[in-house]
C-alpha cells in the first residue's frame, strides 16, 4: 500500500516536494496545505492535490471557497488521513508544528530551517539513511549542508579524517523574490564562523568542518569554495578525488572550460536542458577542472540549487522513517527514476 | 501524413521549437543541426533528434563520430528528407542558406533576426497567418515584435487606427550567457528611433509605431511601456481594452498588486509553476493595474520572455506555410494544446 | 551679510546641500540636525558644521553627548540662528515640519519627496526662479523633475508648445542602500501614469505630459527615454535641439560614440573624473546621438545622477527665496563656479 | 629637489597615482602619456599635466594637435625630463618598456598586473619598504596582494607562523566597464588555487598562503574572507586580534551592526563621505564582528577597494626607490597627509 503523504505548506519547497512525491509509486500526496485562497492554490487544483487550510479554524476554511478555491479541511482532518507529513511551513512554526503531528500519531519530516534540536535528528542521504530507520520525526539538511554532504562524505569514507574549511558564496534572494537586495554589493555574514558547515556534523559528525559565509547579487545558485584538509597518507589523487565525486548520486562533475559551463548561469542552464519542472537542478555540480590537490589539502567549487537539491532528499527521508528502504542507493535510485519518468526528462 | 520539418540549428530557440513541432501530431523531426560535436548534441541525443551537420563538408561530418556523437549526414541530406525546415541558425546566414533550401526544393521558416528583405513576408499568427498561407518562406518576426503583435493587433482591430510609442526596456543578456554586461548600468540604443517597434509594420503596416530603446541589467524578460494613441470616437474603455487583451490567444493578463506578480521576477516564477520546459513562457504577461485610457491614450505595460514567445509561433508557420491550416486561432489552439499535453502543463 | 542657513536632516541630501551651501560666499552654514549620535554625525564633526538634534526634547539632546558628540541644541535654537532652513528630512514630515519653521519666522525649502501642495509652490532654476523670488517657502522639485525641467523648458521656450511622454527607467536603489532589490528584475510602476512627468507642470504648467515608470538592477543613475511633439512649423532640427541642450546650464551633451560613454556606468565614471565631491554629476547627461527629429516628434535619452542633480538648486533656490539674486542664470553661475572652486573640480 | 616623476599610462591607476603624487611636497608631475587624443586627455588637461605620447612615433604625436590636445612629445622626451617612471600601461607591455626604462636610466614603478619576476622584487608599504630602498625597479603588487599585506603581515609580525587560505570574493567589473558580466550569476576562477594569495608571498616569503576565487556580480570591491591558523602559543585573542588591525596604516576596523556598514554598498558610502577625489577608499576596511578567533585559527573578512588602495603604495615605492624616505610608517604617514589636505578629506 502507497504511504499517505501530506504536504504542510504548499511554496517553494512544497511544491516541489509534492511533485517529486507524486511521481513515486510507493506514495501518494493526499493534501497539501495553504493559509488563504492565494494564487499558489492554483498550482494545487491544477495538479488535483486536495487544498486543506494550515489552520483548523472554520472561518480560515471557510474562506477558501469564497476565494473559489475547494478546501477539504483543516491541518487536523490532513493529519487525520496521512502516514507522513512533509513539513514546509515557514520557518519557527517547528515545534509548534510537531506537536500537532504527535498528537495524530503521523511521522513527519522537516526542513533544515528548523533547527536540529527540535528533533534531535537529522537526515542526508548518503550521510545517515539508516540511522533515521523507523524514526518518527528527522530533518532533511538545508540545501547548502546536503551539498557539503554529497561530496564530503564520500570523501570522508575514503580517508576517515577531514578537515575542512568551506566559504558560501550564498545567492542573495531567489529567483521569484524582487524585494531582496542587494544590487551591487557582497555582503559578509558577520556571524563568525557561519552556521553552514557544522550543521553538516548533524548528519556526519566525524568530520570536522567550520565555514565563512557571503551573500552576492545573484538568484541562481550558491556556490561552495572547499578547502579539505586529508590525513596524511590518504593515497587520493586528483584525478581519484574527481572519480570519487562522479561516481556519487547526484552530483554532476563537468570540466568548465570543455563544456564552456564557466558560470552559475551556464550551469542552470544545462540544468534547463534536462528537463526538470521548474527547471530545477537536484544534482550539485563540481568544476572537474576547479578540483586541485595540493599536498593534504583537496580545494574545489561546486554549485547548488537552492530551491531543489533537498527535493529528492525528502523522498528518501519517508521512505526511511516508514522503513520501507533500508539501503539509500536503492532508495536514491528509486526516487530518481520515478522523478525522471514523470517529468519526461534525462 | 506528418509534416517533416527540420531545424537548421539547435540552440536556444531550435532546441524549444524542435521540442513544441516534436509534440504536434501533424508534424514530426526528422533532423537537427550542430556545427560539430558540442556539449549541445546531448540534448539532441536524448530527445531522439537525428543530428546533422550544418556543412556538408566530410571531415566536419566525420568529426562528431570521433567526438561520440551519431552523425546522419550533412545539411544537403537533411533537406532532402523534409518538407520545411526552421532556421534557428546564428544572425547573417539567412541568405545563404535561403539559396540552400530553395535548391533544395524544401519551404523555410525564419526567425526574427533576419531581416524582412530576405523573405519579403513576415509572419505573426495573429497578424497575417493568412498572408502567408502556401508561401515558400516566411520569417516568424521578433520576441519583441512578437509581443507588440499579441496586444496591438487586436487593438489595431477593434479601433481601425492607432499611433504607437513603445519604451522598450531589455535584458541586456540571457539567462546562460555570463558573458555580457552591464552589471550595474542602463545603456540607451542610441540608434533612435529603434528598429523594434516599426518591425511590427512587416506584419500589420496600418499601425503606425516608432520605439525606444534601453538594455537593462536582468537576463530574465523583456518590458514595454506602451503609449498608444486611439483614434477619436474608439469607444474603448480601460476595462474593455483589458478584456480585449485577455480575449487573445497566448496573452495572461493578471492583477499585480492582487496577485503579488509584482516584477518579470514574480512573472517567471508564475510560469515554472505553468510546468513548460525550460520553465517558458510562451505568453506575453500584461498587468491589469498598468492598464489605463486617458483620454485617448492608451498606456500600459507588457512582459516579454525572450526566449520562448516566438516557439509557438513557428509552429503556427509551419501550418501555413503547407496551408494545412487556415484558420490562425485553430492553428494556435492545436499548437498549444499539443504543447500543454506534452509538458504535462497548464 | 551671508544668509544663514540651517540643514534639517544631514543625510543623502542633506550633507550635499550643506556642502554646497558652505561653498558659497552669500551663505554660512549655521547648523546641521541628526536624530541622534549615530555614524553619520561624524561627517559634520569633520566639516565644521555645528550638530543639533532634531527633537527639541532633553534627552535626546543630551544622548549626543553619551553618544560622544557636542551637541548645541535642539532644531528650535537652530531655527533661532537661521535666515533659511533646508529641510532635507525623511518623507512626511513636512507639513509638521513647515509648522515650526513659519512659527519661528524662518524661510524654508523643501525636496521633492514633498508634495508641491505643502507649500503651493515648487522651484527649478530654469524654470521659475523669478515667480520664488521673496516667497516664505518652496519644493525643490524632484531628481526626475529637475531633470526634466533641465530640457524640456529651453525646448518649451523655443517652441511655446510641447506634448511629452517619458519613460523614466528607474535605479531601484540608491548605492549605498544594499536592502532593496530587484537583483534580476524589472518592476513597472503600476500606478499609470506615473507621477514624476506631471510634477513638471508645478514648475511649468504650460507643458502637457505624462509618464511611465520602471525601476530596474542599477543604482547609480536614471534614465528618461523622451517623446516630445512639437508644434507645426517649429523650425527645429535635429542639430539644432542638440545645441539648444547645450547651452542650457547644468545640462552636458556628449557623443556616446565618440567618447566611449555609452552606458550610465561611463556617465558615472566621467562624474569622478570631473571631481566633486561624491563623485557627483549636478548635469544631466543627454547622449547626443540619441537625440533624433522624426517630423514633429523629438526622441532622445537623458541621465539622470539621482542623488545630486538637486543639490545645487537647492542653493538658488535658496537666492530666490532671501530675492539676493533675481537673474536665475546669474545665480546659477554663482553656485556653480563656488562648488568648482572648492572642490577643485573642473 | 623635487622628484620628477613620469605617468606612463593615463587610465583608471594612472590618473589616480599622478593626482596623488601630485599631492607630495617632495614630488612633481612632469608628465603623463596617453597613446592618441582621446577623451581621457580633458583631464590631464584639466590638471595641467604635461601630457605625452606613449609612442616616439611623430605622427602619432601629431594626431594629438589634430585632436585639439597639445603634446609635449614622445616617450623618450618624458623620461628624458624624469627621475622615476610609474609604470600604468596596460598588461603585457612591462618587459618592452622596462627596456627602455632603463635605456633611458629612469627609475621604475610597475603595477601588480606586470609579473614579480620582470623587476625580481615587488613593493607592498608595510611588508617590505626596506628591501625596495634604491632599487632601480619595483612592482607595487596588486589590489587583493596589497590589501592581504596590509592585515597580514602584522598578524605574521605578532605570531612569526600563519598558514592562511583565503577565498576572494571579486567584483566582476569596475564601475565604468559596462561591457562584462555576469549580471546574474557566480563565476569561479578555475585555476585551483589562484594566484592572488600566492603573490604575497614575493613581499612577504615567509607567509603560507593559498587562495581560491570567484567573480560575482558587482562592481565596487572585493571582500577576502580569510582562515588563518596562527601557531600554537599565539597568545592573541579576537580582541588583541582587532586591535592589531586598528594600530596598521591604511586599515580602517568598524563595526557593521553598529555603524549598520553591513556590505561593500555602505562602505563606499562612507568612502565618498571621507571625500577623497572619485570617492576612494585608500584603506582595508574589516569589519570588527567579523573577525573571529577559534582555537588556533582567527577568521575575518576584508574588503578592497579595486582601484585605489594601490594608489598611495605607488607613492611610498617612489620614496623607497630614491631612498628619499627609509621608514615605512614616516612615508606612509606623509603620503596619506599629503593625499588628505589636497582632496579636502578627513
Amino acid at each position: 500500500m502507497a504511504t499517505r503523504v501530506a504536504i504542510n505548506g504548499f511554496g517553494t519547497i512544497g511544491k516541489r516536494v509534492a511533485d517529486a512525491v507524486a511521481a513515486q509509486a510507493d506514495m501518494e500526496i493526499v493534501g497539501v496545505t495553504k493559509t488563504g485562497p492565494s494564487f499558489g492554490c492554483e498550482l494545487a487544483v491544477r495538479r488535483g492535490f486536495p487544498l486543506y487550510c494550515t489552520s483548523d479554524d472554520a472561518g480560515r476554511v471557510a474562506a477558501f471557497s469564497e476565494g473559489g478555491y475547494e478546501c477539504a479541511g483543516g491541518l487536523s482532518e490532513l493529519l487525520a488521513a496521512a502516514d507522513v507529513v512533509v513539513d514546509c511551513s515557514p520557518g519557527k512554526m517547528g515545534a509548534e508544528n510537531l506537536t500537532k503531528y504527535r498528537k495524530a500519531g503521523v511521522k513527519a519530516v522537516f526542513q533544515g530551517g528548523e533547527p536540529h534540536a527540535l528533533t534531535g535528528l537529522s537526515y542526508s542521504s548518503s550521510a545517515n539513511h539508516d540511522a533515521n530507520l523507523g524514526a518518527d520525526a528527522t530533518r532533511v539538511v538545508s540545501c547548502n549542508t546536503t551539498g557539503l554532504s554529497r561530496t564530503l562524505v564520500p570523501l570522508w569514507e575514503a580517508c576517515r579524517s577531514l578537515a575542512v574549511e568551506c566559504t558560501m558564496i550564498r545567492r542573495a534572494a531567489d529567483p521569484g523574490d524582487s524585494g531582496k537586495g542587494p544590487i551591487n554589493a557582497i555582503k559578509p555574514v558577520l556571524k563568525v564562523p557561519s552556521h553552514h558547515g557544522p550543521d553538516l556534523m548533524t548528519v556526519r559528525p566525524e568530520i570536522s568542518i567550520n565555514s565563512l559565509a557571503v551573500a552576492v547579487p545573484t538568484t541562481i545558485m550558491h556556490v561552495h569554495a572547499i578547502v579539505a584538509t586529508l590525513p596524511s597518507g590518504h593515497g587520493l589523487t586528483t584525478d581519484a578525488a574527481v572519480e570519487l565525486f562522479r561516481a556519487q548520486p547526484r552530483v554532476i562533475v563537468m570540466h568548465g572550460g570543455d563544456s564552456r559551463i564557466t558560470t552559475t548561469a551556464e550551469v542552470m542552464e544545462m540544468a534547463r536542458d534536462i528537463g526538470r519542472r521548474w527547471g530545477d537542478l537536484h544534482e550539485i555540480f563540481v568544476w572537474e577542472d576547479g578540483v586541485k590537490l595540493v599536498g593534504d589539502t583537496l580545494y574545489y567549487f561546486q554549485a547548488i540549487h537552492q530551491e531543489s537539491d533537498v527535493v529528492p532528499e525528502n523522498v528518501d527521508a519517508i521512505r526511511a522513517l516508514t522503513g520501507s528502504e533500508a539501503d539509500w542507493r536503492a532508495s536514491v535510485a528509486q526516487t530518481d527514476a520515478a522523478i525522471a519518468a514523470a517529468h519526461g526528462s534525462a
